[in-house]
C-alpha cells in the first residue's frame, strides 16, 4: 500500500505543501519555496534548521534531535526540520526561527552616478497607413520610422504574429519595444505601459532582486530570499559535489536558482502592479559557482585544480532559455566572470567601484570566500581566499545568520562587554560581525593572546571580562549572553574552537591581501581606500577589522562599507549600457592571482594567522 | 457510446493511421503525412482525390462520388478521399492515384558557378590544456584558439552544457561548429562528421528539400513530397481563408508545413546516413502566403488591397523557434519577399539568375500567380498577375497535375494531333503543359479563333482536326483521347470553357509583362532572354507559349527553361553568403509594380486576352 499524501502548512508564509506521509519537513518546505536554512546539508549536524511544530503527527526526535535540542525546545515542540518527518497533517511554524534578515536594500542615492542608457527602448511610433501606393510590410513600415532599415532585420518572430492585429487596432499608432536593435514587442498605444528590468543577485544564502523602471532608472521594488540550494549545504563546495555526483542534481540545482528567480522577480512585479510582459531584461552577478549552476553548466572543474570555469565571457541570452519568467523576447545579460572563484559578483563590486577610476583602492567582499580587489593605480589584481564560512555562522558552535536575536556587535562597556542583539531580540547565537567584535575587544583587554589562545589566567584582566572566561584549555569559552536573555535557555559562549575558525577565516583573507599587495609593489598606506562590499560589510565595524587583523593596518576613514555592490553593479549594468561595458572591460582587465597553491600565499598565512 | 478507434492503412506508403471510425479518408491520411490532393479543399466538387479501395467497410457512395466517378471506376472501388469514410478497418491505396510527379532536381552543373562559403563553418582545433598558470575557461580557450575573442561572446548555451566534458574526453581536441560568430556546437574530434544543410522551397503545391554536404557543397539528397495544405484547397487564397476563417487554422497550417519539412529532410538525412544533430542551416523560399503560414504570421492582409505583407525582410531564426528539428543552434534563413504576392520564391529566382548581373532578362514562374521579373539593364521591375489554377489543372474540366496518365504533349502529326502521356501511361487528364500545346496548336489549324472561339463549322480545318470536335456552343470540345487508350473508361476532352480559362489566365501573365516592358521603356525585342522558372517552366515548349502568346514574341532560341530557379536560390543562399547577401540586395533593389486596380493593367488585359 503506498503512503497517503498528507498537507504540510508552513506559517508564516501561509503556504502548503501536499507530499507523502514520512516526508521530511526541510523537503516539504522546499517543494512548495519555503527556504529552510539547512548548512550541513540535512545531515542533521549543523542544527540550524530548527523549526516549530503547531500541531501535527510527526516522527519520534531522532538521536541528532535529542543531542542539538534542550529539552526545553523539545517539550515547545522546535525540531530540526531535516530530521523530523511528517506522517500526517501538520503545522509548521519556521519565522523567527531561521528566516534570514536580508539588509540588501541599496540606496540609490549612494550609488555613484552614471548615465542612464538602458539597452531597452522605447518609442511611440505613428506610422503611415499602407495604401497600394505604399505596399511596405508592417515591420519595414515600423522599421523605417524606427531609422533603422537596411537588409538585415531582427525582430521577434513572437514580437510579429500580432504586428498586423495590432497595427491596425489604433490607426498605425503603436508602441515599439526595442532590445538594441531587436524588435521585441510592439503594443497598443493605449495599453503601453513603462519597461522594467530586473537586477539579481544570486548570492550562495541569498537571493535578491532589484526591479527597475527602466524609463526612470528608479529601483521600485526589491525583493529577497534565501537561495533554496542553501538544502543541499551552504558551501559552494556541497553544491558543486551535488550537481558532479547526484543524477539529475545540476538541473535540480538550476531549478531550485531559476524558481527562486521567478517567484522573487514575480512578487516585485505584483508589487508595483506590473505584468511578466512588462519585464525586458534581467541583469545577473553571482559568484562562479552560482553562475554555473544558474546556467545548467558543469561547475566541477572550478571546484579542482587548475579551477577552470565553462565560460568567463559576458553572455546575453534569451530569458526562456533559461526558464525565466520574461516578456516574450525578454533577455538575460549575465556579466562576465574572472576566474574559478572570481565571480560576475567580483566583477559588480569593480563595476559599482569604478575601481580603475579611483586612486590606489582596495576591494574586499568577505563571504565564505574572501573575493579581494586590488587596484594599484596600475593594475587591476584579484584573488579569492577560501576564508570558509566561519564569518557567515557556520563551523561557530553557536554561530548564527543574521536574523533577530543574533548577537551582531560587542563593545566595550567601560571594563565589560555590550552586547547588541538584531532587533533587540533575546540573544540565541552569534552572527558575523560580532565575531570580529568579539575578537577585536578579546584581544584589547588582553583576554585573547596574539597567537589565538584565549588567556589561561583570570591575571591582568579586568573583572568583569575574567568573569566570563570559564574551561579549560580547548574547553576555555566566554560568555556572550547569560541565561537570563537567552531564549532558549542556554547561554551564548564564544570558544576557543571559535576562536581557531575565526583565526584561520580572517588569516587566509588577510594573507590574500598581502599577497596581491606584495605583487603590486604598494604598501597598505598607499590606499587611498578600502572597500567593503556585501551585505555583511556594512555591519562589521572598521575598528574591529583592522584590530583583528582581517584588513591591513589602514587610516579608519578610509575604510568604506559599501553595501550590496555586486548588486549595484548589476543594477548599473542593467541601466546602462556604458556601465555593462565598463563591467565587461574591468573583466578582462583583471588580473588573477592563484592563491591556492601559491607559496607566497603559504608564506603570508603562516604570519597572518595571528592576531597582530 | 462513442465510437471505435479503426485502422485505416495506406499503399504504397504502408502507414496506418488509427481513427475513430467515420474518419474522412482525407483526414485519416493527413494525421499520418499521407499527402492526398485536395485542390477543391474537399468540398467534393473537383474529383482530384481519387483512392482505390482494396478491404475494408466505407461509407456509401455520396451524390458527388456518384457524379464525379463512372461506374467502372466505382466497380473498382474507387472512390474520392473526401467523400468517403472509413467505418471499419480498411486498406486504402492512394498510388498511381493521386501522387504528383515532383520533377524537381536540381541540375547541379547546370547552376551558375558560385563561390563555396557557407555559414556554418567547421574548425578541428587542438586546445592547450589548462593549468594553474593558465586558467583561461573553457570556452575562452576554444574562442583564443579560433582567433576571435574579444568580450562580445556569441555561443548558445547548448554548445556549453557538454563543454567540459567534451574538452576532457580527448585531451582538448575538438571540432567546433560555428555559425558565422556563434558557437553552435563542439564536438569530439572522432565522432565529429561533416555538417549538413538544407534548402527548402515550399510550394503552394509541392514541398522539396535538398539536403547539402556543406563541406562540399554537393547535393546529397533531394526529397519532395505534396504540401499538405492542399488538403484545404489548392491555391493560396484557400490557405489564407482558412487561416483566417477556423479557429486554429493558422498553427495548423503551420504545423502542417513544418511536418512535412521534418518529414523531408529527416528522409534526406536518413538516405545519406546523417542525423538530426548533423543539419545546421536551412535556407527557405516560399510565395508569400508560404512564408507567412510557415512562420506563424497571419497572412489575411496579403490577400486583401492594398495586400500588406506582415514582414518582407529576411529572416534568420532559431530552427527551435519553428519547430524544425535541427542541431542544437540550428538556424534557418527565409529568404526576403517583395511584396504580397512576390515572394521569397521570386527572390530565388532572381538570385539563382543573378539577373542584374545580365542584359535584358524577362523571368516568369508560371503557377497559379505568375510571378514576373523584368531586368531592363537599369531598373528591376517585378509583378505578380492573378493567373488562376488553370495551368495547375484546376478548373480545367479535365486537368489534373502532372503524374502518370497525364496528356502532357499536344502536336502536330501531320494534320491530326499527337497526344503524349507522362510515362506513356493511358491518358486519364490534361496537365498543363499540353494545355499550352494544345492551344497553340488548335490555333495554328484554325480550330480556335482569336477571340478564344473554337470554331463552330469544319469549313477550312484539317479533316483529323474536324473530327475531333463536337458539341455547340458553350458545350463544344476537342477529342484529345478516345475511350480506347483512357484507362478509365472515358475520353479526354479540352472544352470550350477549359479555353476561357486558358485565355483568361494567359491573358493576365501576358498583361502583367506587358506593364512592366512598358514601366521600363523596353519592347521584347530589347530582350536578350526570357527564363521560365519553375518545374512546370521545364516542360513547356517555347513555340508553344510565344504562339498561344503568354510570352511575347520573341527568338524562341532567347526562352530557357531554368528548372526550380526559386529552389536553386534557396540553395546557393544556403552555400554561399554572397549569394545570400545578394538575395537581400536583389529583394531591395526589386521594384513592385501592383498590378491589381492598376489601370495599364487593365487595358493590356483588354489586348492580351485575345489570341493574336
Amino acid at each position: 500500500m503506498s503512503s497517503p499524501t498528507i498537507n504540510v502548512t508552513f506559517h508564516p508564509a501561509g503556504v502548503t505543501a501536499q507530499a507523502t506521509a514520512g516526508v521530511a519537513l526541510s523537503e516539504a518546505a522546499a517543494s512548495v519555496g519555503v527556504a529552510i536554512n539547512t548548512p550541513c546539508g540535512g545531515k542533521g549536524t549543523c542544527g540550524k534548521c530548527r523549526v516549530r511544530v503547531r500541531s501535527g503527527e510527526l516522527s519520534e526526535p531522532t538521536a541528532q534531535e535529542l543531542q542539538l535540542l534542550s529539552s526545553t525546545e523539545l517539550q515547545a515542540g522546535v525540531r530540526l526540520a531535516c530530521q523530523a518527518h511528517a506522517l500526517g497533517e501538520c503545522e509548521i511554524e519556521t519565522a523567527g526561527v531561521g528566516d534570514v534578515v536580508v539588509r540588501k536594500d541599496l540606496d540609490e542615492d549612494a550609488l555613484r552616478s552614471f548615465a542612464l542608457q538602458p539597452r531597452v527602448k522605447r518609442r511611440a511610433l505613428a506610422l503611415d497607413p499602407p495604401e497600394l501606393g505604399d505596399q511596405r510590410s508592417d515591420l519595414l513600415r515600423l522599421w523605417d520610422k524606427l531609422g533603422t532599415g537596411g537588409c538585415s532585420c531582427r525582430a521577434r518572430l513572437a514580437a510579429l504574429e500580432r504586428l498586423p492585429g495590432v497595427l491596425r487596432g489604433d490607426e498605425f499608432n503603436v508602441v515599439a519595444t526595442m532590445l538594441d536593435d531587436l524588435l521585441v514587442a510592439v503594443e497598443p498605444r493605449d495599453t503601453a505601459r513603462d519597461p522594467y528590468g530586473a537586477a539579481i543577485d544570486v548570492g550562495t544564502t541569498t537571493i535578491v532582486a532589484y526591479l527597475v523602471n527602466l524609463s526612470t532608472g528608479r529601483i521600485e521594488a526589491t525583493c529577497a530570499t534565501l537561495n533554496p540550494q542553501t538544502r543541499h549545504g551552504a558551501d559552494v563546495i556541497s553544491r558543486i559535489e551535488h550537481a558532479r555526483d547526484v543524477p539529475g542534481g545540476l538541473e535540480e540545482l538550476q531549478g531550485e536558482v531559476v524558481g527562486a528567480i521567478n517567484a522573487l522577480v514575480g512578487r516585485a512585479l505584483k508589487d508595483v502592479g506590473a505584468e511578466t510582459n512588462h519585464l525586458f531584461e534581467l541583469t545577473v552577478v553571482g559568484n562562479t559557482a552560482m553562475h554555473h549552476l544558474l546556467l545548467g553548466l558543469d561547475p566541477q572543474y572550478i571546484a579542482q585544480a587548475p579551477y577552470i570555469p565553462v565560460v568567463s565571457q559576458p553572455l546575453t541570452l534569451y530569458a526562456s532559455d533559461l526558464g525565466i519568467e520574461a516578456a516574450s523576447g525578454g533577455q538575460v545579460f549575465v556579466l562576465p566572470i574572472v576566474a574559478g572563484f572570481v565571480g560576475a559578483d567580483t566583477v559588480g563590486v569593480m563595476t559599482a567601484a569604478d575601481i580603475t577610476g579611483r586612486g590606489p583602492t582596495l576591494a574586499i567582499d568577505i563571504g565564505t570566500n574572501g573575493e579581494i580587489v586590488l587596484w594599484s593605480g596600475d593594475r587591476l589584481l584579484c584573488a579569492s581566499a577560501a576564508a570558509g564560512p566561519a564569518f557567515e555562522g557556520a563551523r561557530i558552535s553557536q554561530g548564527m545568520y543574521a536574523a533577530p536575536g543574533a548577537i551582531s556587535a560587542v563593545t566595550l562597556n567601560g571594563e565589560d562587554l555590550r552586547i547588541s542583539t538584531i532587533d533587540d531580540a533575546p540573544a540565541r547565537g552569534i552572527c558575523g560581525s560580532a565575531l570580529f567584535d568579539a575578537t577585536a575587544v578579546l584581544l584589547e583587554t588582553g583576554a585573547l593572546e596574539v597567537n589565538g589562545r584565549l588567556a589561561a589566567e583570570a591575571d591582568g584582566l579586568p573583572a568583569a571580562i575574567a568573569a566570563r572566561m570559564s574551561g579549560e584549555g580547548n574547553g576555555r569559552r566566554v560568555l556572550l549572553a547569560s541565561e537570563a536573555i537567552a531564549h532558549r535557555a542556554h547561554p551564548v559562549y564564544l570558544t576557543q574552537p571559535d576562536i581557531r575558525e575565526i583565526q584561520l577565516a580572517k588569516g587566509a583573507i588577510r594573507a590574500g591581501v598581502e599577497v596581491l599587495l606584495g605583487e603590486a609593489g604598494i604598501s597598505a598606506g598607499d590606499l587611498e581606500a578600502v572597500l567593503l562590499a556585501g551585505a555583511f560589510g556594512n555591519h562589521i565595524r572598521p575598528e574591529s577589522a583592522v584590530r583583528m587583523g582581517v584588513l591591513p593596518p589602514v587610516d579608519l576613514a578610509r575604510v568604506v562599507a559599501v553595501g550590496n555592490a555586486a548588486g549595484a553593479g548589476a543594477l548599473m549594468a542593467l541601466c546602462s549600457e556604458s556601465e555593462r561595458e565598463l563591467a565587461c572591460r574591468l573583466a578582462v582587465e583583471a588580473e588573477h592571482v592563484e592563491l591556492a597553491a601559491n607559496p607566497r600565499f603559504q608564506m603570508a598565512f603562516m604570519e597572518t594567522m595571528l592576531f597582530e
